[in-house]
Protein backbone atom coordinates (compact mmCIF):
# COMPACT_ATOMS: atom_id res chain seq x y z
CA UNK A 1 0.00 0.00 0.00
CA UNK A 2 1.41 3.24 -1.20
CA UNK A 3 -0.34 6.32 0.16
CA UNK A 4 -0.26 9.09 -2.95
CA UNK A 5 0.75 12.05 -0.32
CA UNK A 6 4.13 13.52 -1.53
CA UNK A 7 1.97 16.46 -3.04
CA UNK A 8 0.08 17.14 -0.02
CA UNK A 9 2.98 16.42 3.08
CA UNK A 10 4.54 19.54 4.20
CA UNK A 11 5.61 20.52 7.95
CA UNK A 12 1.80 20.74 8.85
CA UNK A 13 1.24 17.06 8.40
CA UNK A 14 -0.35 15.55 10.96
CA UNK A 15 -0.84 11.62 11.77
CA UNK A 16 -3.36 10.81 14.42
CA UNK A 17 -3.64 7.54 16.02
CA UNK A 18 -6.86 5.87 16.92
CA UNK A 19 -10.34 7.22 15.72
CA UNK A 20 -12.40 7.21 18.72
CA UNK A 21 -14.15 10.51 19.93
CA UNK A 22 -10.86 12.23 20.98
CA UNK A 23 -9.16 11.22 17.67
CA UNK A 24 -11.62 12.02 15.52
CA UNK A 25 -13.04 15.47 17.00
CA UNK A 26 -9.44 16.12 16.54
CA UNK A 27 -8.32 15.16 12.34
CA UNK A 28 -12.11 16.92 12.46
CA UNK A 29 -10.98 19.85 13.30
CA UNK A 30 -7.24 20.00 11.90
CA UNK A 31 -8.48 19.20 8.62
CA UNK A 32 -11.24 22.35 9.10
CA UNK A 33 -8.18 24.32 9.71
CA UNK A 34 -6.93 23.48 6.05
CA UNK A 35 -4.24 20.84 8.17
CA UNK A 36 -2.91 17.89 6.54
CA UNK A 37 -4.20 14.85 8.41
CA UNK A 38 -4.13 11.56 8.24
CA UNK A 39 -6.07 9.27 10.83
CA UNK A 40 -5.37 5.41 11.55
CA UNK A 41 -7.35 2.99 13.73
CA UNK A 42 -7.47 -1.11 13.72
CA UNK A 43 -10.97 -0.50 13.08
CA UNK A 44 -12.95 1.04 10.06
CA UNK A 45 -15.71 1.25 11.18
CA UNK A 46 -14.30 3.94 13.47
CA UNK A 47 -14.03 6.63 10.82
CA UNK A 48 -17.47 7.16 10.74
CA UNK A 49 -16.88 9.44 13.65
CA UNK A 50 -15.30 11.33 10.92
CA UNK A 51 -17.37 14.01 9.89
CA UNK A 52 -18.51 14.34 6.31
CA UNK A 53 -16.51 17.51 5.61
CA UNK A 54 -13.21 15.36 6.86
CA UNK A 55 -10.07 16.57 4.00
CA UNK A 56 -8.09 13.99 5.22
CA UNK A 57 -7.31 10.73 5.24
CA UNK A 58 -7.69 7.51 7.07
CA UNK A 59 -5.89 4.51 7.15
CA UNK A 60 -7.05 1.35 8.75
CA UNK A 61 -4.45 -0.28 10.50
CA UNK A 62 -2.61 -1.19 13.73
CA UNK A 63 0.25 1.78 14.38
CA UNK A 64 2.07 -0.20 16.31
CA UNK A 65 3.32 -2.28 13.68
CA UNK A 66 6.00 -0.06 12.16
CA UNK A 67 4.83 -0.93 7.97
CA UNK A 68 1.46 1.02 9.12
CA UNK A 69 3.43 3.84 10.09
CA UNK A 70 5.90 3.89 6.94
CA UNK A 71 2.86 3.74 4.90
CA UNK A 72 1.51 7.09 6.63
CA UNK A 73 4.88 8.53 5.43
CA UNK A 74 5.51 9.22 9.35
CA UNK A 75 8.72 10.42 8.39
CA UNK A 76 6.82 13.86 7.06
CA UNK A 77 5.03 14.32 9.96
CA UNK A 78 5.62 17.66 12.18
CA UNK A 79 2.79 15.99 14.83
CA UNK A 80 2.10 12.57 15.76
CA UNK A 81 -1.23 12.48 18.47
CA UNK A 82 -1.95 8.93 19.73
CA UNK A 83 -5.14 8.66 21.25
CA UNK A 84 -6.22 5.14 21.17
CA UNK A 85 -8.13 3.54 24.18
CA UNK A 86 -5.01 1.68 24.96
CA UNK A 87 -2.36 3.25 26.91
CA UNK A 88 0.61 1.13 26.18
CA UNK A 89 -0.24 1.39 22.39
CA UNK A 90 0.11 5.27 22.54
CA UNK A 91 3.46 4.88 24.55
CA UNK A 92 4.48 2.67 21.89
CA UNK A 93 3.64 4.85 18.93
CA UNK A 94 4.78 8.23 20.56
CA UNK A 95 8.42 6.36 21.28
CA UNK A 96 8.46 5.20 17.86
CA UNK A 97 7.65 8.10 16.33
CA UNK A 98 10.40 10.16 18.62
CA UNK A 99 12.91 8.14 19.06
CA UNK A 100 12.64 6.77 15.69
CA UNK A 101 11.61 9.29 13.42
CA UNK A 102 13.02 12.31 15.55
CA UNK A 103 9.02 14.06 15.12
CA UNK A 104 9.20 17.41 16.43
CA UNK A 105 5.63 17.16 18.15
CA UNK A 106 4.37 14.08 19.67
CA UNK A 107 1.16 13.69 22.30
CA UNK A 108 0.19 10.46 24.00
CA UNK A 109 -3.43 10.63 25.73
CA UNK A 110 -2.66 8.22 29.17
CA UNK A 111 -5.28 7.20 31.11
CA UNK A 112 -2.93 6.31 34.19
CA UNK A 113 -1.67 9.61 35.70
CA UNK A 114 1.07 7.81 37.36
CA UNK A 115 2.67 7.23 34.24
CA UNK A 116 2.42 10.71 32.75
CA UNK A 117 5.53 12.52 34.10
CA UNK A 118 7.86 9.83 33.14
CA UNK A 119 7.56 10.28 29.26
CA UNK A 120 7.44 14.56 29.28
CA UNK A 121 11.49 13.23 29.67
CA UNK A 122 11.75 11.80 26.53
CA UNK A 123 9.97 14.98 24.92
CA UNK A 124 6.26 13.35 24.47
CA UNK A 125 3.42 15.70 25.82
CA UNK A 126 1.00 13.69 27.55
CA UNK A 127 -1.97 14.34 28.48
CA UNK A 128 -4.62 12.82 31.25
CA UNK A 129 -8.63 13.16 30.63
CA UNK A 130 -8.95 12.41 34.12
CA UNK A 131 -6.28 15.55 35.79
CA UNK A 132 -8.04 17.42 33.34
CA UNK A 133 -11.42 16.74 34.03
CA UNK A 134 -10.30 17.17 37.49
CA UNK A 135 -8.71 20.67 37.23
CA UNK A 136 -11.99 21.39 35.12
CA UNK A 137 -14.44 20.64 37.96
CA UNK A 138 -12.29 22.61 40.60
CA UNK A 139 -12.58 25.39 38.10
CA UNK A 140 -16.36 25.25 38.04
CA UNK A 141 -16.43 24.97 41.38
CA UNK A 142 -14.17 27.84 42.07
CA UNK A 143 -16.06 30.40 39.73
CA UNK A 144 -19.09 29.76 41.29
CA UNK A 145 -17.32 29.72 44.86
CA UNK A 146 -18.93 26.64 46.41
CA UNK A 147 -22.10 27.35 48.01
CA UNK A 148 -23.06 30.02 45.50
CA UNK A 149 -25.97 28.92 42.78
CA UNK A 150 -25.54 32.40 41.31
CA UNK A 151 -24.24 30.24 38.19
CA UNK A 152 -22.22 30.93 35.74
CA UNK A 153 -21.45 34.68 34.96
CA UNK A 154 -20.47 34.77 31.50
CA UNK A 155 -17.90 37.56 30.41
CA UNK A 156 -20.50 39.61 28.22
CA UNK B 1 -27.36 2.29 57.74
CA UNK B 2 -27.15 5.29 59.72
CA UNK B 3 -24.50 7.83 58.88
CA UNK B 4 -23.30 10.31 61.95
CA UNK B 5 -22.32 13.09 60.21
CA UNK B 6 -24.87 15.49 61.33
CA UNK B 7 -22.22 17.36 63.57
CA UNK B 8 -20.06 17.88 59.93
CA UNK B 9 -22.98 18.28 57.47
CA UNK B 10 -22.68 21.77 56.33
CA UNK B 11 -22.45 24.54 53.39
CA UNK B 12 -19.34 22.75 52.51
CA UNK B 13 -20.46 19.16 51.49
CA UNK B 14 -19.59 17.47 48.93
CA UNK B 15 -20.61 13.99 47.23
CA UNK B 16 -18.46 12.61 44.88
CA UNK B 17 -20.13 9.36 43.03
CA UNK B 18 -17.64 6.83 41.44
CA UNK B 19 -14.41 5.92 42.83
CA UNK B 20 -12.59 5.70 39.43
CA UNK B 21 -9.20 8.04 38.88
CA UNK B 22 -11.38 11.14 38.77
CA UNK B 23 -13.32 10.21 41.58
CA UNK B 24 -10.49 9.26 44.12
CA UNK B 25 -8.64 12.10 42.82
CA UNK B 26 -11.40 14.63 43.69
CA UNK B 27 -12.31 13.54 46.86
CA UNK B 28 -8.74 13.51 47.74
CA UNK B 29 -8.50 17.05 46.81
CA UNK B 30 -11.32 18.05 48.27
CA UNK B 31 -10.31 16.44 51.60
CA UNK B 32 -6.88 17.57 51.72
CA UNK B 33 -8.41 21.19 51.10
CA UNK B 34 -10.52 20.62 53.94
CA UNK B 35 -13.78 19.80 52.80
CA UNK B 36 -16.57 17.62 53.94
CA UNK B 37 -16.77 14.98 51.39
CA UNK B 38 -18.60 11.65 51.01
CA UNK B 39 -17.88 9.02 48.24
CA UNK B 40 -19.58 6.43 47.10
CA UNK B 41 -19.30 3.55 44.76
CA UNK B 42 -20.61 0.45 43.96
CA UNK B 43 -17.14 -1.67 44.35
CA UNK B 44 -15.51 -0.85 47.79
CA UNK B 45 -12.33 -1.73 46.36
CA UNK B 46 -12.23 1.25 44.45
CA UNK B 47 -11.77 3.10 47.61
CA UNK B 48 -8.37 1.70 47.71
CA UNK B 49 -7.73 4.73 45.41
CA UNK B 50 -8.27 6.69 48.01
CA UNK B 51 -5.31 8.09 49.78
CA UNK B 52 -4.27 7.32 53.63
CA UNK B 53 -4.87 11.39 53.75
CA UNK B 54 -8.55 11.21 52.55
CA UNK B 55 -10.64 12.32 55.75
CA UNK B 56 -13.53 11.85 54.28
CA UNK B 57 -16.20 9.07 54.30
CA UNK B 58 -16.43 6.40 52.12
CA UNK B 59 -20.23 4.37 51.03
CA UNK B 60 -20.17 0.97 49.06
CA UNK B 61 -23.23 1.20 47.44
CA UNK B 62 -25.36 2.02 44.01
CA UNK B 63 -25.92 6.20 44.13
CA UNK B 64 -28.86 5.47 41.38
CA UNK B 65 -30.64 3.44 44.53
CA UNK B 66 -32.53 6.51 45.94
CA UNK B 67 -32.01 4.84 49.40
CA UNK B 68 -28.09 4.99 49.14
CA UNK B 69 -27.97 9.29 48.49
CA UNK B 70 -30.78 9.25 51.56
CA UNK B 71 -28.18 7.37 53.81
CA UNK B 72 -25.61 9.67 52.44
CA UNK B 73 -27.77 12.51 53.80
CA UNK B 74 -27.64 14.11 50.05
CA UNK B 75 -29.90 16.89 50.63
CA UNK B 76 -27.48 18.28 53.02
CA UNK B 77 -24.71 18.42 50.37
CA UNK B 78 -24.01 21.66 48.54
CA UNK B 79 -21.98 19.94 45.80
CA UNK B 80 -23.00 16.46 44.12
CA UNK B 81 -20.25 14.93 41.47
CA UNK B 82 -21.28 12.07 39.33
CA UNK B 83 -18.61 10.46 37.58
CA UNK B 84 -19.36 6.67 37.38
CA UNK B 85 -17.76 5.43 34.26
CA UNK B 86 -21.83 5.10 33.01
CA UNK B 87 -22.91 8.16 31.51
CA UNK B 88 -26.49 6.95 32.36
CA UNK B 89 -25.71 6.66 35.79
CA UNK B 90 -24.07 9.72 36.10
CA UNK B 91 -27.22 11.57 34.13
CA UNK B 92 -29.39 9.66 36.87
CA UNK B 93 -28.14 10.65 39.67
CA UNK B 94 -27.54 14.25 38.75
CA UNK B 95 -30.87 14.71 37.56
CA UNK B 96 -31.98 13.15 41.25
CA UNK B 97 -29.88 15.56 42.82
CA UNK B 98 -30.98 18.63 41.11
CA UNK B 99 -34.57 17.82 40.52
CA UNK B 100 -35.52 16.07 43.98
CA UNK B 101 -32.82 17.35 46.57
CA UNK B 102 -32.37 20.87 44.79
CA UNK B 103 -28.69 21.02 44.99
CA UNK B 104 -27.45 23.95 44.15
CA UNK B 105 -23.66 22.48 42.23
CA UNK B 106 -24.65 19.17 40.52
CA UNK B 107 -21.74 18.06 37.98
CA UNK B 108 -21.44 15.03 35.60
CA UNK B 109 -19.05 13.29 33.47
CA UNK B 110 -19.89 12.29 30.05
CA UNK B 111 -18.08 10.78 27.94
CA UNK B 112 -20.71 11.33 25.14
CA UNK B 113 -19.98 15.03 24.19
CA UNK B 114 -22.96 15.15 21.86
CA UNK B 115 -25.17 14.73 25.58
CA UNK B 116 -23.23 17.69 26.73
CA UNK B 117 -25.47 20.53 25.95
CA UNK B 118 -28.87 18.93 26.42
CA UNK B 119 -28.01 18.86 30.47
CA UNK B 120 -26.72 22.72 30.85
CA UNK B 121 -30.50 23.51 30.40
CA UNK B 122 -30.91 21.77 33.67
CA UNK B 123 -28.94 23.45 35.77
CA UNK B 124 -26.07 20.50 35.56
CA UNK B 125 -22.88 21.13 34.31
CA UNK B 126 -21.18 18.32 32.58
CA UNK B 127 -17.45 18.28 31.52
CA UNK B 128 -16.30 15.96 28.48
CA UNK B 129 -13.35 13.91 28.87
CA UNK B 130 -12.46 13.77 24.87
CA UNK B 131 -13.78 17.73 24.63
CA UNK B 132 -11.25 19.03 27.60
CA UNK B 133 -8.47 16.31 26.11
CA UNK B 134 -8.82 18.16 22.58
CA UNK B 135 -8.94 21.72 23.78
CA UNK B 136 -5.74 20.63 25.65
CA UNK B 137 -4.10 19.38 22.39
CA UNK B 138 -5.07 22.08 20.38
CA UNK B 139 -3.30 24.44 23.22
CA UNK B 140 -0.21 22.33 23.42
CA UNK B 141 -0.23 22.60 19.53
CA UNK B 142 -0.14 26.18 19.29
CA UNK B 143 1.63 27.10 22.17
CA UNK B 144 4.61 25.80 20.07
CA UNK B 145 3.45 27.08 17.01
CA UNK B 146 3.19 24.31 15.08
CA UNK B 147 0.71 23.16 12.98
CA UNK B 148 0.41 27.62 13.16
CA UNK B 149 -1.31 28.42 10.06
CA UNK B 150 -3.14 31.48 11.86
CA UNK B 151 -4.75 28.95 14.31
CA UNK B 152 -6.23 30.08 17.94
CA UNK B 153 -5.73 33.97 18.54
CA UNK B 154 -6.62 34.42 22.41
CA UNK B 155 -7.33 37.72 23.04
CA UNK B 156 -4.68 39.67 24.99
Amino acid sequence: MELLMDKKADENYTIVIGCGRLGANLANTLSDEGGNVLIIDKNKDAFRKLSPSFGGLSVAGDATDLEVLQDAQIHKASVVVAVTNSDNANIMVAQIARELYQIKRVIARLYDPERECVYREFGIDTICPAILSAKEIDKILSETGLSEEGSQEEKK
